[in-house]
């Protein structure tokens, strides 16, 4: 999930009314562009929402739909962060066989990665965990041995680095 | 986001294609039901992804469109968490003013929500948290004081408790 000439990372600040995901879910389909994960919540104003889009494809089609995105109703800022300097972090929730003989392994990856365990079965550990998308792929691939029943993603969100806002 | 009445919690899968947000997304607008938050992103499968959304409104309507959900092309399950045994995360990034005067005080909060200070300027810290809702406004409130810069949410992701899929 690290930043490759093919993948977007666009943030977009629009009001928190019903129809407007589905504009903007419209225009990113209309072009043929998949959504690769999307985290859309309220912010410190509850009047507003933001969405963080991260999309794979062609950097002109993007700035057209980004140029769109910007002219459609309840949108109110639209911010391509690509190669900005940002931090970005994404959660996930996995939930993998713990047998008995394989939880101590498995609580040393919890610590190395500082994740933490938050739900436990007799059978079965939940693990969350936050990172770039990278570190959350490598906790995934250790975990998966063990068998991983489920898995979860809230998608990434980013922030500039700084005092820019 | 504690459940009450009028805050239910479904998470789609569906197939990781162009389109099938902006038609998940229609069906709500059409029926006038507000996402509140949604989060979409892949699974330990990428050819599918899971969303997690939470939307206010008539529990009675609210189940007439889990059915229409159901019958859309590309979703796979769906499932109303809303009155089921979870575990509920989300994760949030806040920039908030750090003057020189204020540090160790905002440090304090950090470390009794243990947050996390991931960027820091001359001016201000970046601080990731993660819970639940109603942990992460708790979080926002006691930061409003130093003036919140910028707040990023991921929205909510659920999962069952114990061994169950």
């Amino acid at each position: 999930m690290s930043k490759n000439s093919l993948q977007h990372t666009i943030t977009a600040l629009v009001e928190n009314r019903p129809g407007v995901l589905a504009r903007v879910a419209g225009l990113f389909a209309r072009r043929g562009f998949n959504i690769e994960s999307l985290a859309v919540s309220i912010t410190d104003d509850p009047t507003v929402s933001r969405m963080t889009i991260v999309v794979g494809g062609d950097a002109a089609v993007l700035e057209q739909i980004t140029k769109q995105l910007n002219k459609l109703i309840d949108v109110i800022k639209v911010i391509d962060y690509t190669d900005m300097p940002v931090v970005e972090r994404e959660l996930a929730m996995i939930k993998v066989n713990a047998e008995t003989r394989n939880r101590a392994e498995i609580m040393q990856v919890v610590d190395i990665f500082r994740a933490k365990i938050i739900d436990i079965s007799d059978k079965t550990f939940t693990i969350e965990v936050t990172g770039s998308g990278p570190k959350v792929n490598a906790m995934e691939g250790l975990l998966e041995p063990y068998g991983i029943q489920e898995m979860v993603r809230t998608g990434k969100i980013v922030m500039m680095r700084g005092n820019v806002g």
